[in-house]
């Protein structure tokens, strides 16, 4: 194997540490930096404040070749990572005027005035390379090796993940490319997305001939209602592997890579010119919000109609009263009720429902928290219903249901395969 | 203010560092330091193996006196934080039976056989307290300080976060109470959540009049189209700023402390007795998904529509075709006829629409991509609505919306605040 790349994370904030926000950049920076061939040696959490200057003098002094900074560039007192950075380098804070100028260009589209303390966001350390913020005032900043040396890189990032996602993968990203030329080793990843099979069985059939082969790194990553198969290996290794996987894991592969389950459903549905409609009542709305994540949604799903109350499944479905009150809500009845009223409308071709017991409360012993009925139906047959129990907490059972919702339309759209009635 | 206790925490897990799990002990654990006046000074994390060495090394040099370490007691290779911390202090490792018996009975209890390699987790460290595992095999250790010596404190607790949080609560806690006791001061958070109102305005208008005292902590924490104001110090410093911040931050004041937004809203909506109906159509129907993450929000719910199409909004609606096709269904007409629509059905008080633009695609100059119009209504009210931009990608964008939707519910609900037109 080549030579390591030490690469080295910084975070700052008080509230990662009291506990208030979860730390999500480790997780999300080590996916991106796996492909480049790249990993982080360590991880530093501090205080906002001046604590990052011991945390900088420390990862130096452990010889880092690349150090990511995140948080600390905003406006306030307590953000000081630009400032401190600049007096441990030596280098003298300027005004750059085109910072300046995009900042203001930012704040006059949302019709908010420049204040004073936000400025200290435009002075950039002499000789620091400015990364653009698509998302937000304060730039990230590059810091290059000084004269003569060959590290540290620092890279300053802004701390929300939504300002600093794009600006890695932008401005760092291809820049970490030029500083490791020919220094890490070539290797892919391929991730295969299984839904409908365990980790276990995802070993069995396929992984641990992998691994018995010793080129291939295998492992696995459990979601919800979801297991995701990771390959790591040369290219050539992997395309020889390619054929017996898909074999193995047959229709329960239901993307590759990084594409979302939701995004595969927009992309088949675009694909066979299909219109899909919804109707939610345990799931809340989420299916729809999954959906509509995907650019172009709005192409394939006419509309997702979360009817929580009773009298809601009735006006706007159709759903017979005394189909309530004899099966209740939550009933295979209602769920094939619920579709049907969908494809009643014009110009729908698929549709999909939802009715269950988010909880905490409402359970019974015949229906017990976690209960769902799924509806599926397509235009000219009759609607089918399926039940599932996912015992767990109401944000993860919301999330669990819609992705078997998802899962469904993917099976009917990519194999025709239709839900088995249980 | 009392003495600080320095207290660290190192994190082992090459899955860590990778990405493939998001590490939440320190939030766990900072959450849980907080009401006994503690706080994790510095976070640390490092792969399986033997680099926890050097991290130990190091949080000993900055002489921290409690010193909190994860993972790396399991039985595979690759956990060596027993063994290196008693090669570090120079403490040989003695079989326990009783820590054997119990792995075995647990084994016993699942039909497993007791493996060679499980039998290393039954190795404690001469002098240390054995901490038992309620959720696993590994028990965790305690190391008191040497003879004669006052620090450091060492904790070695397992990875698996359901089993270390039994382990804190019944076995670190309590030794961390005796070991600070009478030295650390009582100090209360709270935490003021802000929508309407960018951090350097609060900072301006009370945050830096909070600082000047020198009392109380100040903190910011930006998120989309929210900043968490937090204060930290004794009550009483607290009580007496409690009324001059209400003042400065008037109906900006979304919430207090960890209540998200929506579970304000569907508080003040059970609070009042009213009923709410939703129509989205540029959110997706994440509008609808955040408040039906709020348990008991099915009480005040009654319906979420996701009008994607021009005809779903025109049938569900009942927006008028000429509307549209006149001004656009990215209008304030259009969004003004959506609530229009949900009002006309009986037993719905309050509600509200959304329409605009997520984007990639689709923007123009008099509507850029990120526009995005309001409306909302109350029954016997005439609708108005509001136009905003937020021009970034499309789950940001969706946030930021539902943010602003769901905190002009807040603010009618709370004040009576009508939303301002523009």
């Amino acid at each position: 194997m080549k030579g390591e790349v030490a690469i080295e994370l910084i975070n700052t904030g008080t509230e990662l540490l009291l506990g208030n926000v979860v730390n999500t950049h480790l997780s999300w920076l080590g996916r991106q930096l796996f492909p480049l061939g790249l990993r982080i040696g360590r991880q530093t959490t501090v205080p906002d404040g001046p604590a990052i200057r011991e945390a900088l003098l420390e990862t130096m002094a452990r010889r880092a070749e690349v150090i990511l900074v995140t948080g600390g560039l905003g406006p306030t007192g307590d953000d000081l990572t630009r400032e401190i950075c600049a007096e441990l380098f030596g280098l003298p804070l300027v005004l750059d005027e085109g910072v300046l100028a995009s900042i203001r260009a930012r704040l006059d589209r949302r019709g908010i005035a420049l204040r004073e303390n936000m400025k200290k966001q435009a002075f950039v350390p002499q000789g620091a390379v400015v990364l653009p913020n698509l998302n937000g005032t304060a730039p990230g900043l590059y810091l290059p090796p000084a004269a003569g040396q060959t590290s540290p890189h620092v890279f300053l990032l802004p701390g929300p993940p939504r300002e600093l996602q794009p600006m890695f993968t932008e401005e760092v990203r291809p820049r970490l490319g030029e500083i490791t030329a020919g220094r890490v080793a070539a290797r892919e990843m391929r991730v295969f997305r299984v839904i409908g099979m365990g980790e276990s069985a995802v070993e069995e059939k396929i992984g641990s001939a992998i691994e018995a082969e010793g080129i291939v790194e295998v492992g696995y990553c459990a979601r919800p209602n979801e297991v995701d198969f990771r390959l790591i290996g040369p290219a050539a290794a992997l395309d020889r592997w390619q054929e017996p996987v898909l074999n193995a894991l047959g229709p329960h592969l239901a993307g590759l890579g990084e594409e979302p389950l939701e995004a595969v459903v927009v992309r088949l549905l675009r694909e066979r010119g299909a219109i899909l409609a919804t109707a939610e009542s345990c799931t809340g709305g989420l299916l729809a919000h999954r959906l509509t994540n995907v650019p172009g949604a709005s192409e394939v799903l006419h509309e997702g109609l979360v009817t929580y109350a009773n009298e809601a499944k009735t006006f706007r479905l159709g759903v017979p009263l005394e189909v309530i009150a004899t099966h209740g809500a939550v009933s295979a009845q209602t769920a094939r009720a619920m579709v049907a009223g969908l494809l009643r409308r014009d110009g729908i071709d698929l549709a999909i429902s939802t009715t269950g017991l988010a909880g905490p409360g409402g359970g019974s012993p015949a229906k017990p928290v976690g209960t769902v009925f799924f509806g599926f139906g397509v235009r000219g047959r009759e609607p089918v219903s399926w039940r599932a129990c996912y015992p767990m907490d109401r944000e993860s059972f919301k999330q669990t249901a819609t992705q078997t919702a998802l899962d469904a339309l993917r099976r009917y759209l990519q194999h025709g395969l239709w839900p088995e009635e249980n």
